[in-house]
């Protein structure tokens, strides 16, 4: 499989935080010299500089060793539509790598680089992540910085990181944010308060419909959920309905204004992307009002929520499909995958991504925490805690 | 001139803290038993209930009176689109009277209320108080509830006040905000801290471009402005330019959507109302996302303006038309009217409207004073320093 779309020498490493640990970045995001193709070969122009986040690792000691393969476009959730080859899954040569960050998941999976890059918009940050038995967090919207990356939607991108560890990735991440003001989208967000006495987690209160395999699964990181903290049942139907909104409402032409010239017949385009993108451009104004009255109404009603639990614990997906599968239906089984993930970033939420028990067949089985805006390092912490790092890392403190 | 659309018999004030008080509403707010007409004579359905504000309103003790005149569906600065007739100031029958809240204005500068609402989206709830010579709250986005509002922009629309004192203004206002769970744009803000030391106060760092006549009362507003605090010149060409993107950008478009449906050929609508809204159909997603591109970029560039001053002074309008100019450009001066109002919903800002020392001619003339949002103690606080009513009421006090 095409993990790499170009490798770089690897640099002398700065003394800093992230001294000695090698990166993979997503080929939407800029590394200078080094053309950013976001997938489409089409894209052969040098980077003049590097992205905003980017400059941040090298700084803090970060070696990159390239660029990785993705949908195109960061558009899909798959790892599939890529003029440079799918990926697949580290774990089944079967079974796709998740995407659209699927070669940056799977650097890091293979072990070829400490953390990588990705962008998540709809899930692209924690799909692959659960595939390949990583880590991924998907920071709060405008947290880190999106100057230098190609846009998606530009008010919902996300710069993200995968790591084979919560720690390893906490390390990068914490270096990743910093404020930008040339990114109109970027805040400052007041961090909020580390988590104190025993977390309430929040679980759907109802069946989710997941593959059979992924539901024993599901159950066991039920059973770890109840160790971790209090297991809290809860109705997610707003949120299940925000993610369908996705891709039914007007963001696809968010899609269109940012890279819908280049979607012509030109065999670089993957025939998905466009047919898909492409629908985004018959969409009107008020359609898009309508949709963000719509996503005001389901935010609304996703609110109480919050005021019962710390954070959610959902599966990152409801299966994890075949290369031919996805073959055989290109458009449902990614809008499937999106299921758990499209509505985070609609939502305002910050979410991590991390292994779950593994399934009966031996793939790994990804969930996720999510938590409002701000509570990164709640998430993170609780991610952390699951996962069993941080009595590793008190055993080596004491 | 029609200032009121229908009366209602007084009922009997309830205690509470408005006890006694009249009322008038702007006939885009639900009052029960009575058609909301938004100005359009078709609609002849009684509202079922109350408006949520207007049931808060009643609670606290204050009587409505009826439902005013306004420009069509809220659409306009002037006063004059309306098939009930139009408004003119109370201080000159040549003169307009301001809108889109023309009635509510007028209702009150001439004393038959105690204080009247009215609604304001890209300066209704301003430009009218200026152009009679009274108080205007407009307050942080969703901090009043808009259910039972007939919707303009609905992700702008904000619920306002007037008065002929800023303190009944803010007595009223006081009332009006909480929280409505059933309003998807509502919401909670963390009031900002009471004013300490000299206020900052900004004034634009160079020419407006105003009306001879109101320059000169300008001049003495400037003078007045550095007795109640310590004026700081700054650059509000961010702000400007928003204003700019009320109109060119996308948010025709949410109009179209509210109200679309209702601007057929029926003698009833205005035909500068059609004409304008209808230019919202035509517009596409992309643009709109375009327009949101735009202003994240304009807020940004306005940021740094509040972390210099509390609070930042500007006229209301450039000029005070006479009805035959309007009636000469019905676009044209209405556009130019909006230059200093259209951008502070869209930047999300509060803002206190109020009189500043007369034209000249005897008219009066409007500054406003305007602030982020959640600061509306703030810009109260000062604009009633400003008009010495914190003085009396420490006489009174004392």
């Amino acid at each position: 499989m095409t993990v790499w779309i170009s490798r770089v020498p690897a640099t002398e490493a700065r003394p800093g935080p992230l001294h000695g640990l090698t990166m993979a970045l997503k080929d939407n995001i800029d590394l200078a010299g080094v053309p950013t193709t976001g997938g489409d070969p089409r894209n052969t122009v040098p980077a003049a500089r590097n992205a905003f986040v980017v400059d941040r690792l090298v700084e803090a000691g970060a070696v990159p060793l390239g660029k990785t393969n993705l949908d195109q476009y960061a558009t899909g959730l798959v790892g599939t539509r890529s003029p440079y080859g799918a990926c697949h899954s580290v774990y089944s040569a079967e079974h796709i790598s998740g995407g659209s960050s699927a070669g940056s998941a799977v650097a890091v999976a293979s072990g070829e680089v400490d953390f990588a890059l990705g962008t998540d918009t709809a899930g692209s940050g924690r799909v692959p992540a659960a595939f390949n038995g990583i880590v991924g967090i998907k920071p709060s919207k405008g947290l880190v910085s999106t100057s230098g990356v190609i846009p998606a939607c530009r008010s919902l991108d996300c710069v993200t990181v995968f790591a084979r560890t919560v720690a390893t990735a906490r390390r990068a991440f914490d270096v990743m944010v910093d404020f930008d003001a040339a990114d109109p989208y970027a805040r400052e967000l007041p961090r909020a308060a580390p988590l104190s006495g025993v977390p309430r987690i929040g679980v759907p209160d109802r069946p989710l419909g997941l593959d059979p395999l992924h539901e024993k699964a599901w159950a066991e990181a039920l059973d770890r959920a109840a160790e971790v903290g209090a297991v809290v049942p809860v109705d997610v139907g707003a949120l299940l309905e925000t993610a369908d909104l996705l891709y039914s409402g007007p963001w696809l032409a968010e899609r269109w204004l940012a890279f819908g010239d280049k979607l012509d017949d030109d065999p670089a385009v993957d025939p998905t992307v466009r047919s898909i993108v492409r629908r985004g451009a018959g969409l009107t104004a008020s359609e898009t009002f309508a949709g963000f009255d719509r996503l005001a109404e389901l935010r609304r009603q996703s609110e109480p929520l919050w005021a019962v639990v710390d954070a959610l614990l959902l599966p990152v997906t409801e299966s994890h499909p075949t290369l031919a599968e996805v073959a055989a239906d290109p458009v449902g089984v990614n809008s499937r995958m999106g299921r758990f993930t499209n509505m985070v970033n609609l939502l305002d939420l910050c979410a991590v991504a991390f292994p779950g028990p593994l399934r009966e067949d031996g793939l790994p089985f990804g969930v996720q925490l999510l938590a409002p805006a701000g509570h990164d390092d709640l998430v993170i912490d609780l991610a952390s805690r699951w996962c069993g790092e941080e009595e590793i890392l008190l055993a080596v403190a004491g």
